[in-house]
């Protein structure tokens, strides 16, 4: 850890001017009194695109979890730069993303797109800082581990604050669906072996940022008044309807998001022959994804045995009340840490007990990004 | 068929009270001239629950296909028996549903729910008629065919308004979803055998009928004005959520909607080594569902082969545009005839050319119940 002074990065001691601060409207979510997480000894934190959605709930999480940081600095595009924002009772002044910015930073927690990452990630490393990316920048890169904390930290064993050199590195934080997916599916991989997994997604509009969301809902009560639906970031109707992801087409006519779990899996798992093919569709929700999961195992995975992994697995809530027909929802898991998952039952169309079907839910902002990354700056320290 | 006289069965001749029309305001999409489809050689056809929401689009899809009618019983409940509705521009006064309704009907289309067909459809059978039930009533009864006319036509090849004796016979329009999966699975069926088969779906409001996607509405607009959503059709907020589908959950952890998929299937390919799990999905999403599949086959089908089927596959339609990014949507469907399918890739996870992924839409009242049971009247004639 840097054994540097007592500052609060780009603390303003004085009142701010309020009014000036826009887009940052997140401050009744935190708690307001000056909070016991800001210590002397902790490390110094940057934020990487804090006013965008994964960024705002960067700090909420942060704040959560009492992460114990030095200080933090806020960075966005120019655009931002020079407005205000409170976090933890006291105001932080938005600083414009430049290489300087990285200057005494121990982590930094990046959620500003992949062209971003690419930029700035290998300079923050290079000027001793300890990346945590949520773009996709990095994730398959075989030099640069790809951690969800409660299925492959070792991954990451070999990185930590107390043994770094002159240069920091980079930890990548996996796709939201893979997260989500992968907080279920491991525990039974672990115990049984998948061998194949067929993966129909359900993928609300955070997955595409803020605007996203708030396109959503314009759109929602234009159609509700009879009138033409907005279609700004989405170039057809999202409102009451759904449609395959907007990510690219590939030749093999996989859209990106669908072969990132296909070949994130691959990579968390350290299992190249695990097979998964996936199916990635956008619906009119908020900001939890669901995820239909069929697995078929090596070794024989009763319906049972499979409840109760599940249950005592990490981060995750079982929500499988058949006599009530209660299983997940997005709505129950929005705003929440676990992963939840039910419907789990024996799949009939597989011989024997090989085959399985559940269904999870996870906030994509939360453990789909941004809690899943805190984690990682966790085991960092 | 009968050598009856000419009747308009419930024709009223006098300008009716437009004030006493409650729940019929289907008007609108009816070409208002009176039309040729009125037929003094055709059938008497009854329609069973002609309130809602199925029963409405029985008449839109009789008219839209010119079916020749020699008259039509609007059949109800009591609590609708009075009122009004215009069609085809002639005013039909509702009758309440009693044996005697089908005395002198041909063809009776039956969606007034399981239990008003186990009582009914039986001894308007007796009385002479043929029955097309959209319920599940009789579905896996095995006297009965259980028809998708672009599917299994050969099902019901002996039953015919020509050959009838005394007794009419009863033919089962299959679950909504089971339809639209089906449509686009048994091209490539026939082609190459699916083997197995995984489904998850995206079902819509309209398959709990007309009061459910009222709710949806409602719930959506008390959402988006910050009030606590109103649940009466569905125990869960649906605005901007989904949820496991509402069907009872049986021991085998399925719920029934998903078994219908699975038995269903087997029934109408007559192949009871077909294997089918299926997930299925309540999506806010009005009236048309969609479906990821994916195809396990038999035989070597390569994605250029499926694509051709499914081109030349009568009542389907392709969309399946990569470069553009566009596919089958729900809305897209809506109020129409043909199922659309798309994301046609060859899957990833299985071993050479024998898996393929799809993704359909299909409008859930139209194809999933109407126009399907329509379509097997008219393979009465």
């Amino acid at each position: 850890m840097h054994a540097s002074a007592f500052v609060h990065r780009n603390y303003i001691h004085h009142p701010p001017i309020f009014s000036s601060c826009r887009r940052v409207c997140f401050a009744s979510r935190l708690r307001s009194t000056i909070r016991m997480s800001l210590k002397e000894d902790g490390p110094s934190v940057a934020v990487v695109g804090v006013t965008g959605a994964v960024g705002q709930e960067f700090l909420q999480v942060l704040s959560d979890r009492d992460f114990p940081y030095r200080s933090i600095s806020m960075l966005a595009s120019r655009r931002s730069a020079g407005h205000h924002l409170s976090f933890e009772g006291r105001e932080y002044e938005i600083e414009e993303l430049v290489p300087e910015s990285f200057d005494d930073v121990d982590i930094a927690l990046f959620s500003a797109g992949g062209s971003v990452s690419r930029d700035m990630a290998p300079i923050a490393v290079q000027r001793g800082a300890f990346v945590v990316d949520n773009s996709s920048a990095f994730r398959m890169d075989p030099r640069v581990p790809l951690v969800i904390p409660e299925v492959n930290p070792d991954a990451m064993a070999h990185i930590s604050l107390r043994k770094r050199g002159k240069e920091g590195a980079i930890i990548a934080n996996p796709n939201c669906s893979t997260i989500i997916c992968l907080m279920a599916a491991t525990p039974l991989h672990r115990h049984a072996k998948v061998v194949r997994m067929v993966v129909s997604t359900y993928q609300a509009a955070s997955g595409a940022g803020a605007a996203a969301m708030e396109e959503l809902k314009l759109q929602t009560r234009e159609v509700l008044d009879g009138k033409q639906p907005t279609c700004k970031i989405f170039k057809q109707q999202y409102a009451f309807n759904l449609f395959s992801h907007n990510a690219p087409i590939l030749s093999n006519g996989y859209n990106e998001e669908e072969m990132k779990l296909v070949k994130e899996t691959r990579k968390i798992w350290d299992d190249l022959s695990v097979k998964v093919t996936a199916t990635c569709i956008r619906v009119p929700v908020m900001r939890a994804h669901a995820e239909s999961i069929n697995l078929q195992f090596e070794k024989s995975m009763d319906e049972a045995t499979a409840r109760q992994i599940l249950e005592e697995a990490a981060g995750l809530v079982v929500i499988d009340d058949r006599s009530s027909n209660l299983f997940p929802t997005p709505l129950e898991v929005s705003n929440k840490d676990d992963v939840a998952v039910g419907r789990i039952r024996q799949d009939l169309s597989q011989e024997g007990n090989h085959g399985l079907d559940i269904f999870v839910c996870g906030d994509q902002i939360r453990k789909g990004a941004a809690l899943n990354a805190v984690q990682i700056a966790e085991k960092l320290l």
